[in-house]
């Protein structure tokens, strides 16, 4: 079915937008290729799991060639997207390039340090596997550490781990790696006591998760003390280094911090000259196409788009999927020979997120969900959306076990000569 | 229990007969220290599977500080040791030294390249989790380039890949990468045919897995040339390069090298200033101390032991495993006041091979068995020697998905940029 005289669609990103788009196309006279710099497509929203060693890498990722197999209008290549010439409609990747007579981009976004880029290294992020196993190895090896210091100070340095960021991101982190501490290490060490750690949450807002009601941000932040995190709201982060973070508040002496804060858009922008937000993120019309670009689509988070009553659209899975739907018919329809008219509207479902085993926060529509019977809805409505039976079984019965013995599966470190 | 009046053994290494060693000495009065450079017990019998996607690495590997937390004499220290101080009984790790009464030393061997260090890079072994995932990289990378490739020669070099060695590991790769190209990548590519890929199997003497009785050996081989596995024997490696393969009956052009041929000792005979044999291991007394030292220890694959006949006691788990045991209960007897005089004496239970899907060797004692059933004898034998009952589950039900669906579930290529 691939043939050159086919329209060709160029999709980069094999994220959630991504692969919306390539899916809404399976039954579209199309010649679809999609790049990817990875071979895997990473449900993001359960990265944290990974980074705290509950889940392995390969039960959150899955190979796009595999997801696309039966779908023979599309080809997966692995290729480093590095430029687009939008006046010869052609994808360049280093030598290679990959004309096109449509282009969905869907490249995501990266950590944003607001300009401090050197606290990259010190405070890593958690945007991809290898940003997981990262903070995996850096979790485990404070505690080995810890076991082996002489000097109390340096011991107590060891075991303060420093979030910045109270979102979704820095809350669920906050809360798997004090269960670790707390429970899955507790009992393992002979001269620390893993359960005496110090976690420490910076926000800079006046309230953790500030995208969910007020009510369910009061109660992530309790629970999120019941389990011994400390808890820092409104304190702006100045400056991270190897031996803490510099608050507006005092200085935090810690061996490992984690990035939660923000993010920004890849350099699409730059790419395609198009205007830009404060985030990087591009401006694009009521059909997600690129301002004067008819013929190239940005969706996913890395578009700057708004709701019908003027609010941002979040840059969240579900908000991406629905623009990968909404452009992969539009294409369609245009094959087709239609005109079609209607803009993208983003429906908002909810938000959730846990705390930690038995909380969570279900904001959906009106209802409001926590505790137990939200942190069952938030396990059932991840395992659903995971891709491959084969991940949602192994997900669940990694969960039950976790659940059961309160053990970790995945306490690897590796590549331990890095740090 | 742990007070400095006690007998102090240190154990340096966390393998099969590290660990069994430590549990031996579980009922003893002893202080037991166990330094390891890593923080994870490695199951090496499977590493090939992790090396060829079917595993993830979790699933083959548990932390060290996790299996002796319930013991309570014994204490865990992710450290690398760089040398022994004999005379001051004190084993170095950097600026740290550890105290022994006894020393246990267990840290195994590395690959051997026969002098030609330089092959290392581009033909990288497997003995570690790193190195899986380093070779389960380049294979799954061979393949994303080829689907890349515009030039015919260089597709096909990207599609050839060498194994040196036809032992156990050798012949366990042969098959698995053929299982991989043949099976579980088959139908995903658009360009290339996963099928067409070149396996060649290198190995120097006669017949392959040679410590296997002929008639096995000649199963193994009639069974991966099935699976299209192109088996050269007699056939001597006399160069690895970035482009391929040199040997004594022509060249064979590869991107991918995998190196199953030679192991050599751990410098633990530069620690000790002990004889050594051919491939550095330690020649010890018949119960396993050095000469001349008989408060140290060698045991394991870096252990040059004979059997009562006069053979060399072969590098394998049973083995280091029995070594172990036996060291662990002579200390515990000598600190029990008692002079136990009692040889070492190797029991050889037999070898055991697979050569892919329904295929495996198995001598065991007088019995040999091939094929289906070999192959379930050895699936049960590895579930069974496997640490942790989360293990054993998850090992399990990986096998028996891939058995029904010839899908590899862990097909992930992480760190990238490295190749």
């Amino acid at each position: 079915m691939l043939s050159s005289s086919l329209p060709r669609v160029v999709i980069i990103g094999g994220g959630f937008a991504g692969l919306e788009a390539m899916k809404a196309l399976a039954k579209s006279r199309a010649d679809i290729t999609l790049l990817d710099r990875r071979n895997h497509h990473c449900f993001q929203p359960l990265l944290y799991q990974v980074a705290t060693a509950a889940l392995s890498p390969a039960e959150i990722a899955w190979p796009i060639r595999a997801i696309a197999a039966r779908q023979a209008n599309a080809r997966v290549l692995m290729a480093d997207v590095t430029g687009i010439d939008v006046v010869g409609r052609r994808v360049l990747a280093g030598p290679s390039s990959y004309p096109y007579d449509h282009l969905i981009v869907a490249t995501g976004v990266t950590h944003s340090y607001f300009g401090h880029d050197d606290w990259a290294t010190v405070a890593p992020g958690l945007k991809s596997i290898e940003d997981a196993t990262t903070l995996r190895r850096r979790l485990l090896l404070a505690f080995e550490h810890a076991e082996l210091a002489e000097d109390d100070a340096e011991r107590k340095r060891l075991l303060t781990f420093v979030i910045v960021g109270g979102g979704p991101t820095g809350v669920e982190m906050a809360g798997a790696v004090a269960e670790l501490a707390r429970h899955a290490l507790a009992g393992e060490f002979r001269r620390i006591d893993p359960r005496t750690a110090r976690i420490v949450m910076v926000e800079g807002g006046p309230r953790v998760l500030p995208a969910f009601p007020e009510s369910l941000s009061a109660y992530a932040q309790s629970a999120l003390e019941r389990m011994g995190v400390d808890v820092q709201t409104a304190t702006m982060v100045q400056g991270c280094d190897a031996h803490g973070v510099g608050t507006d508040k005092g200085r935090i002496d810690a061996a490992t911090l984690v990035w939660a804060a923000g993010v920004e858009a890849t350099p699409v922008a730059d790419w395609t000259q198009a205007e830009r937000d404060r985030a990087g993120r591009v401006k694009v019309n009521r059909d997600l196409s690129l301002p004067g670009r008819p013929e190239i689509f940005v969706i996913g988070d890395v578009a700057s788009v708004q709701t019908s009553d003027g609010q941002p659209v979040p840059g969240i899975a579900p908000a991406a999927k629905q623009m990968g739907r909404y452009v992969g018919k539009l294409i369609a329809a245009r094959i087709a020979g239609q005109s079609p008219t209607a803009a993208f509207a983003y429906r908002h479902y909810g938000e959730l997120a846990t705390v930690g085993r038995k909380a969570a926060v279900v904001s959906f529509g009106r209802i409001r969900i926590r505790g137990f019977i939200g942190w069952l809805f938030w396990c059932l409505a991840h395992v659903y959306f995971l891709i491959g039976v084969r991940n949602r079984f192994v997900v669940a019965f990694s969960w039950l076990w976790n659940y059961v013995t309160w053990q970790r599966g995945a306490r690897l470190i590796t590549n331990a000569d890095e740090t």
